[in-house]
């Protein structure tokens, strides 16, 4: 994901310092104008403003509290961006981090996919304070199109979490619901285009229909290739069951979609777009 | 149900005969216009079409087959729209019996409460022999503003349980996914207005959230009082999993769905709208 | 079950009329003594104590009350034990209809299967009159070794379906509980052992426990050959819910469980014994 | 806990070193003859061995690794039981710090609760280094009666958790299996008694059955007061779970039980016994 944000950054004329585990990724970026830098610690030392984008949070703690990390380095006044998608008390503790270095931390975790940072198509979810928020959103603006204020810090990282549990819950909900109608003797375009006008409907039964042959150009189409793949959806849905522990608070269908999706990734499915929990309800005898 | 549905027809100029248990129901159908019978073969003795209402599969049984009922008497060319929720094996065989004698029999369950039956807005969902979908419809109109075909007999109660098993898994979903966000501090109007705009859109958190505040003119905000009960969705529920055993369907989170609407009926929820889950899940401590 | 039980009866030495829809299955009971009839009312023709074993609900219904079935010869002050597994209110249906005729219905399903039929160990809980317990007792005793009186006629099968609810979620816990232990690094044996001396202990992980190996002579240790077939629990678990739905019970747990048990038919592993459910927890790519 | 467990070790001739938070409960143990020391840090300057009971892995952490921890002055050679229920992952980093300054850590939870600490008979299950064992359970049986080995370090924890998680799985399946038959008709004792025989039996159905009046002196026939608390159930669920997540293991039951006891703290029932799901599923408008 990181690797096209910074070309849009390039394209769109900012001057960046990059750095990344992988020299061959930012070797292309340096093919593109980037300069690159040696650790995380180098990049702040360079740089007015730094945009994050990394695995979990384990990653996020070391590249910015860690040895070579960025608070080493980073200047007061710095504005920093975390678009990993992670726990909120972390980006809370780097928010505490930065600020004793003059800094600002947002979190800004995105949706949309790879694609969506290729063409510069992300939604941004923004969490921090609201003074620095225009400021973000300049910056935000050169790799995104829709950029979302979410109150304190950490909040783009709970919206984002919340947003991905309800879609977890809703295809699966939908992709029980249409194999159950099908089984029941419905045609598939029929049932989802009454359902799409009806209280059923939802953007996984609308524009993500996870019956192939129901809508064109989703991965339910092409084989559950593409998309958001399985293996994705239980890291998401790991943090929002680790948010409810933390505060206590009831998740039934969000917990047991995260187990069905952990199933689904012991039977092969956790490259797959996460729309094949239809596989996994099929009769797979037939 | 029943009520609002004879008075559409009476005012649309038709001629009617009514049966119901209650008299009282009757009286006021009398006074409307209405002629009154003593049991559903008196009625179908005097008509050449039949809509039915009822509670569950059962009373359809007996109104249909039982030993005053419809069947007695129906006369061949008579169009029967069967409105009640039942089980689609049920539809199937009330379909065989009026074959039998003759007769159609189209199931046509509703959606929409006892106001779009007032206000003569109702969506039909109907099964039955595509060539008699047309009079189906034009009898329907005068009840409802949305008559979709659905296919074969039982088709309508399939659509329609398959349509209700979803909302009620999306409902819970967004009770569970408001009420993690706000425990997370996020702010429920603001929350519902970005997921809204993403992927874990439904009608439920569009158009119907649970959360009080974040909508006006819904149940959630007006005590739960109105809107669809849940010992109603109960009972749908109920009809989704019987389905679902029959087909062998896994239905993960429908069943679960079903589980914890009964649970809330155990707790003092039964007579409330069903978005009322939302205070099973709130810290009731508080 | 039918062939070796009644197999028992003769050598017990009672004679006996036999009724199944199997030629060859008669053929071979009458190799061994018995007579043999054309129809269920031949059978009840001829006898003064009736036992049937049939798969399910419809069966029964067909056995005792249908065209050829058991009611149209049946004598006063017959007794009738069945031990199929069925919905309770069709036991009680039946009773009613029997009482009709004079003579005595009981439900007295069993535990233990073909080699529990084979040897006469069978469990049978019996429900019914308490006056007619004995009599019953003394003809079951030549077929099981566990004779148990469980109140009104329905209550052996509520007994019988409530016990394997309760089995068929204490083996899936047992193997979550022991896969997670085992990829937490313990080894199986000794996690096994210490858990069946603490509070965890139940029937499953201490009689049958789900992994290869921890006990001999279980179907886990013989690829999961034999015992309890997956879409028999199925079954069994299906007739456990309509009683919830009947009685508004909530359970959870058990519904859950039924689920996951459809959910490994569907992944193939319908005739293997319910404990592999351990290979649908497991990782399967390793 | 902790408080009983040092009567113990007073008891049986030990000289120890105590500190807590609450100066309270230390005056308690010291006027049972126990020194009182400021600090972690002091206890260990003192002493050859040490014992901590504490609430989770942060106090743990805090204890141990801390400002003023036992590792600030640890002596070589000095052998660490804690007994503490935590993250096995936090076991084995604090057994690597104590590694580092050549004492040894052995993880050591208890089964049993405040009763059992103060009788004396705790079962302890201990991960650590074989050849520590013995001393270890030297030390431990003047707090408990059954010290069990589990492996290597973190083993211990994860018997525990995994045990808890089982025993959570089978309560909830008991509660809703007797709820079940009552419902149908079934004399709860005679169900009980029956089950306890057949394949569904379990330590919650046969030892502390959650259906008041079925077994004397369980907490269920006292109001569910005493025993094990919903609010303690739901922390050791919250280590499986997390458990869980870190392997990648399904866990759908223990997933699903660790939400309904969360619901239950929600319902008012966080201190009683955990049994008390019994409360939660019975019809509650009775």
């Amino acid at each position: 994901m990181g690797g096209p944000m910074a070309v849009n950054l390039l394209n769109k004329g900012h001057s960046i310092v990059v750095y990344d585990v992988s020299k061959e990724a930012m070797k292309r970026l340096e093919d593109e104008g980037a300069c690159v830098a040696t650790s995380p610690s180098e990049v702040a030392s360079k740089v007015d403003s730094i945009i994050s984008m990394l695995p979990n949070s384990q990653h996020v703690r070391s590249c910015y509290a860690g040895d070579k990390g960025v608070f080493q380095t980073i200047q007061p006044g710095t504005l920093i961006l975390d678009s990993s998608t992670i726990d909120p008390t972390v980006s809370k503790e780097m928010a505490g981090l930065a600020g004793k270095k003059g800094a600002v931390f947002m979190d800004a975790p995105v949706s949309g996919g790879v694609n969506a940072a290729k063409g510069g198509t992300l939604t941004f979810m923004v969490g921090g304070e609201e003074k620095e928020f225009e400021a973000a959103k300049v910056l935000l603006s050169s790799m995104g199109k829709n950029i979302v204020y979410c109150g304190e810090v950490g909040n783009g990282q709970a919206v984002k979490i919340c947003n991905n549990m309800l879609l977890a819950i809703t295809m699966i909900g939908t992709a029980e619901t249409m194999n159950l109608g099908m089984r029941l003797g419905l045609e598939p375009k029929l049932m989802a285009s009454i359902i799409n006008t009806a209280t059923g409907r939802c953007w996984a039964s609308e524009l993500y229909n996870p019956v192939p042959g129901v809508l064109e150009n989703v991965p339910s189409s092409n084989n559950y290739q593409g998309g958001f793949g399985t293996a994705l959806m239980v890291k998401d849905l790991g943090l929002a069951q680790a948010a409810a522990t933390d505060t206590q608070s009831p998740t039934p269908l969000g917990s047991l979609s995260h187990q069905i999706y952990r199933l689904m990734c012991n039977s092969g499915l956790a490259e797959k777009d996460f729309s094949s929990i239809f596989l996994l309800l099929q009769e797979q005898n037939k």
